[in-house]
């Protein structure tokens, strides 16, 4: 499902390890956006879970870390369905080489209060360097035929509950805005309920435009499955 | 841009080739459905230009040959942006050998009134065999995370004029739900104007639920632009 509840907007965000570890003010966090591996499953269906039970959609849920493992990665990265994770440490992340699939972004943060996050210990891909992973954002390539470009649709942003008002949901949508631009995409979409005035209200802040006209036809379950049989 | 002006739904349409062509009631058309390839590029730009028309959004229509060429057929069929289309002939499709990517689908149609089509020299591919190129359904995989799953992502579907109300909208969207239930894919999702009610009522009569909750948000054009120079 679609995005769920986007922190507000970054206000004046330091600038990449700007912040100094040993700042007398403030709690420094570090944050790093990657692409996700198959490695990373276990997280990803995690975090699908506490979005269907964020969005009271658990009754639609039905993903499995076997089903994530086999549908996703199956194209080079951008290409087809791809993940960006979100992981936040309190130490520096390493430097990180260029990659030409995509470099890492690194971003340091100075928090008036520390993160208490109470589920790290499910989140934590790599016990040494206290790192959590906070959020992702999944997306996949689209069309637009008045274009004649592809772009890049939106299909879940998502930030872990101690993450959120914090500039990290602004973080993975920008991350992908910038990756269409690097690639010359037109269009960035994807859906929001109408009723999530805030949701809505970062989203404008950020530069979208909410269609209001236009209305998702979905074609699923049963009623999908009964072509099967269907002449055309 | 979405779906326009789907015909309604087929009503007890004859099974392929069972109408003879020297029947002496009504008048026999014959209709195939198939894979788009790059030499059929000036008939999909034709198509989407007719299409931008209709919907009255030619302001927003800047497509041209070179970037369809460029642009489409990336990928195999099916893992990317795909391309079916619609030809219509008073004489019979020659049969088609079963093909690993999509078998064409042909269909035999008894019509009361012969069809007047007076651009059929610009939508013609192959003159010897009186066809002429009469719609196009645009679509790509989508993925729901719920499900773990892809799905197909309609982002046109259209007919030309002189073909509407006679079932071929149908034949397209169908011809893309079977596919998608081939592929064991979880949904076909696509959009429609709010106050179109006459493709409403087709699409749930197709077995489509129309998500009234959901607003489509887009960042395009020099918004989009602006993310080059954002740090996240």
């Amino acid at each position: 499902m679609a995005a769920a509840a986007p922190p507000p907007p970054p206000t004046a965000a330091p600038e990449p390890n700007m912040v100094p570890e040993t700042s007398p003010i403030g709690h420094p966090v570090f944050s790093r956006i990657r692409l996700a591996t198959p490695l990373d499953v276990p997280f990803i269906h995690k975090l699908i879970h506490q979005m269907a039970v964020f969005e009271r959609l658990t009754h639609l849920f039905s993903a499995t870390e076997s089903n994530l493992s086999s549908s996703l990665f199956t194209s080079p990265p951008f290409k087809s369905f791809t993940v960006f994770l979100l992981e936040v440490s309190r130490s520096p992340f390493p430097a990180t080489l260029p990659s030409p699939d995509f470099t890492p972004l690194l971003k340091t943060h100075n928090l008036d209060l520390p993160i208490e996050d109470p589920e790290s210990h499910n989140f934590t891909p790599d016990t040494l360097n206290d790192v959590a992973v906070a959020g992702f954002v999944l997306f996949f390539p689209n069309y637009s035929s008045f274009l004649a470009k592809p772009g890049f649709y939106i299909e879940d942003i998502f930030v872990r509950e101690p993450y959120r008002r914090k500039g990290f949901g602004s973080m993975l949508l920008t991350a992908v805005a910038k990756q269409a631009v690097k690639m010359g995409y037109g269009r960035v979409e994807w859906v929001v309920l109408d009723w999530n005035a805030n949701a809505i209200k970062f989203y404008e802040q950020m530069g979208a435009q909410i269609l209001q006209e236009w209305r998702v036809c979905r074609l699923t379950g049963d009623a999908l499955q009964a072509f099967d049989n269907v002449n055309i």
